[in-house]
């Protein structure tokens, strides 16, 4: 599978500073007005249409299998298929779009712009699971939910995650409607009803699940990591004065359930194999991880690398034609588990996992100022206003503001790839 | 709708002490062996087709679109169409199965002996949602994890729930292997891995959504009833040892997620409409609800007199061909919130509810010994062992162990309806 910096496509927009080069090949599922969802594949500023390449009749074999098993407007099949299929669509799809390419005059009829394509949830999610794993946020939410112990006991042993809401994950651009619910105001020891005063985002990464196992059969942590099929970014919308008053004690519910935005395309396991690296060592004291969240190779490069980034575009800013206000600059990095014993965490019960089902990593935030991956620790609650620079401030996010994530992998020699944007702007309550 | 006790089928066994007289006719989802899934009501001792009887001629109108729509092994679609669809289908198979019906000889050759079939999930479920509504189980509770304040101040305010996971929910007869996961033994500050050691049943109400909701659009409490197409039986297999290390701060996780068993058998919202009743009075000093979850209509009659039972068979117990232990008999009366408040509160952020969603009630436990839904409450965490009519005694279930759920209504005047069972067996961790 050929990462190296050089090889280059030619749809041209691919080659410059895209998201998008031939090294990527994220899959996604989209639909041109008028027309049914099928998957597509982006490259530079366009999509290719694989139903249509297949049609041409340019796949055979492993490929073609993987390519019909993306029909039907999901990936689902495509994901249980697993890493090879994965493997033999990239590898053709990278001789397709190459320089070299003998079928550009078949294929450029099955490219598209890809401003003119709507971009939908990739697959039919199952289940989604939202974990708990990005350290610092841990310390800086503890901090603030429980000033005497802001990491549980159990923190550096469990990889905590609990379940989210599968129906209200939307793919990026659709509007965040600010959610009502009850809150307990400041003082007061009853609850009022109304629309929720502290909406806040929250930076995560998104991991699709590949092949599944069935109910009953724990995923070794030594086969983990082939389990996931790719990455996306994922903002784990967050109401934090409803949250405040109805987690306790069964965990986070309305205050995440109005909507979670994900960017729609998926990063397969296979792009992002030059930006694994070693899991960051635990400081002396940690815990070895129990053995059935141990592995050498995981633990040897389990771990990504990947840049992640929040901006703000206020209302103000777009009429002012300004630049959105970098919030957050954080790195995958902060995990404190890797996907890998995730995927074994979650498993280990015999809890069936599915192709489709989704995980989100928890706030990913670094240690240092402007890496924190909210507005909760951003501000400390609430309490120390930050400062754009359209001179407005922000506690909490207001209707009219976009939350815009980003991600990018890069490192000497191989191609620098991204993400795409996953954008969402609040709405006001209704 | 007839709910009269003199209504009589030609289906003999439906006019006993059976479960499923005329006056009940819960859907499900079927199969024989070696033929697709599909949709059957219960009769007696005897599942009718539906597709047979479809493909027979004998509906039309709205009965013969609401078959039409149980197609393709799961009720969703039949869920979405709400109310009318239900009424209607009902109102036929009252006819036909009557005992005046014209259509003995082509009914029969669509009745099977239920002891032939096997059932299924009778839904896609695409999210589960776990509320926590039994207020004595949330006490008994309370008291064993946080003696100083087994109430939360949220309690009377908030349904309380939390997201479960989908994608391991059973049917009825399903084996419940023993999970494994890390638990914090008694008087050490690491965990160990190993096969549960705590392992136990919850006695919960499930309640099946029908027509949905867009993202955004809450449902308002007024409406909220007409979104529950039946309710069946559901068994929240808990992991105590598990759920203890593992639940702070966002909750049961691996605890519950190996496996949720459920009766196959959706009991409509319509054969229970005799057996609603007043929402069990708040004590004083209680709060009133939140206007979004107060409706005068709903607190008259948005209740359920439902009385519950489990049963313990052990294998000592069938080898002696002994009679089941009774652990719990209990009442849906025990329920703080209505299933109305539980739809309006799911909602009320915007959640989409979709049709085939499942919620669980909660353990619903009654305030007396021997009214406990859980071994957690009668043996106080393990403290007090039961004793078994068998000699033996229990702390927690061991392999080997079966727990039967069983339901039924009562009210004078009206025919008596059951909810059919809800068993698992224990099998020894793998």
């Amino acid at each position: 599978m050929n990462h190296t910096a050089n090889a280059r496509s030619w749809v041209e927009h691919a080659n410059g500073h895209s998201d998008f080069p031939l090294q990527n090949l994220p899959m996604g599922i989209f639909s041109r007005p008028g027309e049914a969802r099928r998957c597509g594949v982006a490259i530079g500023d366009a999509i290719l249409d694989l139903e249509a390449v297949l049609a041409a009749g340019l796949f055979d074999g492993a490929a073609k299998a993987a390519v019909e098993a993306t029909r039907g407007g999901a990936l689902n099949a495509f994901f249980a298929l697993g890493r090879s299929a994965r493997v033999a669509l990239r590898e053709r799809l990278q001789v397709l779009l190459g320089e070299h390419s003998e079928h550009q005059a078949a294929l450029q009829a099955a490219l598209y712009p890809a401003s003119a394509c709507q971009l939908h949830v990739p697959a039919q999610i199952g289940d989604y699971t939202d974990f708990y794993v990005g350290i610092e946020h841990a310390k800086n939410v503890g901090k603030l939910f429980r000033p005497d112990n802001p990491l549980l006991p159990n923190y550096k042993y469990v990889p905590i995650g609990y379940h989210g809401r599968a129906s209200t994950i939307r793919t990026s651009g659709t509007d965040v409607r600010r959610p009502k619910g009850q809150t307990l105001p400041a003082g007061h020891t009853e609850p009022s009803f109304g629309p929720c005063a502290r909406l806040d985002y929250e930076l995560e990464l998104g991991i699709w699940i590949g092949q599944g196992n069935d109910m009953g059969q724990a995923i070794p942590i030594g086969d983990a990591a082939e389990h996931v099929a790719g990455l996306c970014l994922l903002n784990d919308w967050s109401a934090r004065d409803i949250q405040a008053w109805e987690y306790q004690p069964l965990g986070p519910f309305l205050s995440k359930s109005f909507i979670t935005t994900i960017s729609p395309w998926v990063v397969t396991a296979e792009a992002l194999e030059p930006f694994r690296c070693a899991q960051p060592a635990r400081p002396d004291g940690d815990p070895q991880p129990l053995s059935y969240l141990l592995d050498k190779r995981d633990q040897a490069a389990g771990a990504f690398d990947i840049e992640l980034e929040v901006l703000l575009l206020t209302e103000r800013m777009r009429e002012q034609g300004a630049a959105p206000h970098r919030l957050t600059l954080s790195n995958t990095r902060s995990m404190y588990w890797t996907v890998a014993q995730l995927v074994a965490h979650h498993s280990v019960n015999g809890c069936q996992l599915q192709p489709g089902d989704l995980f989100g990593s928890g706030t990913l935030s670094g240690a240092t100022p402007g890496s924190h991956g909210s507005l909760l620790e951003i501000t400390e609650g609430g309490k120390l206003p930050v400062e754009l620079a359209s001179g407005e401030v922000r506690k909490f996010l207001e209707d009219g503001d976009e939350i815009i994530l980003r991600a990018r992998c890069s490192r000497d020699g191989v191609a620098s790839i991204g993400f795409g944007e996953c954008r969402g702007t609040v709405i006001a309550a209704n």
